[in-house]
C-alpha cells in the first residue's frame, strides 16, 4: 500500500545565542564567535514538518494537514515565536539553541503527538543559507 | 558506478474539491471544511519529477531533461493544466482529488514513461506552505 | 516628514473562470483560450498591501500590521479564500475576474478601510510568473 | 540620457523588541502585544539598497555594485548583523526598532554615502511576508 | 479610468563578459575585476516585463498576458536565451553587457512592439542579489 | 545517538558548453541542441551542501557552518565562480560539464575535506527549473 509523505511548512521567529554556560566566555567566543552575543540575535525560523503513512481511502489524506498544523502551533510554534529561546522555552532548557539542537527538540515534542501518523521528518531553516534537518534516527 | 538523481521542476492550474462522492454532504463538510467548496477552488500546483540512474559517458546526462519535460509536459501537464481535477481528468477519475492522491496518480502515470531512467520521486506542491512526497513505495 | 510604505503580504486559494457572459461561447473560448474552461480551474493568489504615511512618534509604526493583517483578512480573504471568484464573492459580482480586475475590486473595498493610513498600492500575483499592480489612479 | 534604477540586496540577523520606554509596560504591551516581550526575538532582515543615476558610457554601469555592496556592509550591515537594535547600534539608538524606523535610520546613514549615485529607495523586509520601503520623502 | 500595470516575467540564460574594447587589458581588469574574464561567465536572468493601460471592458485585461510572452518571447528571448549576450545578439552590438545596458537595450526593442499598451517597466535580475530597473526616462 | 545533517548554500556563476569533443560537431549538436552553443552559455549555479553526524556536546554542532562555508568556498567556489567550466577548471578537467558531471567532482573534492563530518549529500540548481543531487552512492 502506498506511504506518502506529507508537509506542512510553519514559521516563527525568535531570539537566541549559541552559549554554553559550561564554558567560559573567552571559550564560547572562541567557539561561537558573533553567534556567541551577549546581546542575543535572531532569526526568522521556517520549520518543515512531515509526516508519513499510507493514504486514507476515506479522506484520501495521510492526515488532516490543518490537524497537523494545529499540532505544530500547540506544541512547538506558540512556545518559541517571538521568544527568546535560551531564556524562555520549556523544552530548550538546558539546551544550547544551535539549529541542530532545536530539531531534535522539536522531534520529541512532536514525535508521540502526530500518532497514528509517523513522523517521518523535521527540516529547519534559520537562514535562507543554511538549514538542519532530522528523521528521528 | 555513480548514480544520480536529476529532476525537472513543473506548473499547472487547476480547479478542484475535495469531496467523496460515498459520503453525506454533511460528513463531507465535516472532514474537509472550506476545501469541500461545492463551487471548487484552485492551486497553482508545481511538480518535482526526479529520476535516477547512471551518468552515461557520452552524453554526461542521467537522461535528457528536455525528453524527461516532454514527458511530463504530454503525460501530465496536458492533462491537469487549467482543468478541473474531479471533472476532466482521466487518471483521476474516481479519486478524490487530494495531494497524496494526485501524486499516487502522477506517479502511475509516469513511471513506465521513463524507461530506462528510474522514476525515483515526485513532489506536488499545492501551496507555498504544503506539499508531498511519493517514491513508489 | 518621512513617508513610509508598509505592505503586508497575504494568501488566498480561488477557482475562477475568465469569461464574459455578454459574449458567445466562440467568442469567450477564442479571446481567453484555456483560462475560458467552463469547469474552471484556478490559483494561490498572493496580494501584498501596500499602505503610506507618515511613522508615528509613539509606535513607530506608520500603522499596525497586526491591524492591517485583519482589515485585510475580514474585508478580501475571508470573502475569496477557497471560493469560486466568478460566482461566490460579493464584490466581484457581474465583473469578469481577471486578475486586474481582482486587483482594482480589492482597492474599492480596502481603499475606505486603512484610514488614516492611505492604501498606496495593491499587487495581486496569480501565478508565480504573472502579477498586476494598482495605485488608484 | 536614460536613467536606471541598481539594486544590491543585503541580509542580516537581529534580536529586537518594540518599545517605547516614554510608556509603561502595561501600554507597552498593548500596543505591540508579543512584539514587546521583553527577552527580545529576532529576524533575518533583507535589504534592497537601490541607487540611480545614468549609465556611465566607459563602464556601462551605474554605479559598480561591488562598491555599493561594500558601502552598505561597512556602514549598515557591521552595526546590525548579529546585533541587538535596540542596545547596540549606534545609528538606531533613541529609535524604536520598527522596520519603518530602521529603514529610515539606514536611508540617513546611507544616502550621503552613495554619492555621486543617487539613493533611490531602501526596501526592508522583516518577515517573508511584511516589508517596508522609503525614497527619503 | 483606473490604469493598472501588468507583468510577465520570463528567464532566460546566458553567458557575458563585462568587457570595454576601448580600454586597455589592464584597465577592464582593474574595472570590472572578476566579471572581466576573458573565458566568460554567466547568469539565469530573470526579465520582468510591465505594461499599464485602463482595463478593456470586454476582456477585463490590459493586454492579453500569451501576446505579450510571445512578444517578448520573440523579441527578445530567442536571441538572448543560451547565447553570448557580447558576440551574438543583434541588439546588443557595441554595448557593454552589463545589466543596466542590458535592461535598456530590452526597452529599445519592446517599447514599439507592446502598442496599444504602454510599456511601463522592465526589471532584470542578473543574480538573486543584485537586479536593475528601467522605466523609459 | 541522534545523527542530524546541516546544510549550507552556496552560490557561483558560471559559463559552460555541454559538448563531447570525443563526437561530431553535428552529433554534439544534434544531442545537445542550443546547450551544445560554441559561443557558451551560463548560469547562477546554487549548491547545497550537507554533512550528517552526530551533535557535540560541547557546541551543539554537527560541525560549525562556518567552517565548512570556507572548506566549500576555498575548495570549490573560488575554482569555478565566474569561470568557464569546460576550460578553467582544474577538477572538470576532460569531464562533460553538465550538473550530473559537475555535482559528482564536486563530491569527490569535497567528501576526504571535510571529516570527522560526513559528505552526505550535495544538490546542485542549475536553473530554478532543475537541479541534481548525489549522495556518494
Amino acid at each position: 500500500m502506498a506511504e506518502v509523505t506529507v508537509t506542512r511548512r510553519m514559521h516563527f521567529n525568535a531570539a537566541h545565542r549559541v552559549h554554553n554556560p559550561a564554558l567560559s566566555d573567552a571559550e564560547n567566543e572562541r567557539l561561537f564567535g558573533k553567534c556567541n552575543n551577549p546581546n542575543w540575535h535572531g532569526h526568522n525560523y521556517m520549520l518543515d514538518v512531515s509526516v508519513a503513512g499510507p493514504i486514507e481511502e476515506r479522506t484520501g489524506y495521510v492526515m488532516d494537514l490543518g490537524a497537523l498544523k494545529a499540532i505544530v502551533q500547540r506544541e512547538v510554534i506558540d512556545h518559541v515565536d517571538h521568544r527568546n529561546m535560551n531564556l524562555e522555552v520549556g523544552f530548550m532548557r538546558d539546551i544550547i539553541p544551535t539549529a541542530e539542537n532545536i530539531v531534535v527538540a522539536c522531534w520529541r515534542v512532536l514525535e508521540p503527538r502526530v500518532a497514528p501518523a509517523r513522523l517521518a521528518r523535521l527540516v529547519l531553516w534559520e537562514t535562507p543559507n543554511n538549514y538542519v534537518e532530522y528523521d528521528g534516527r
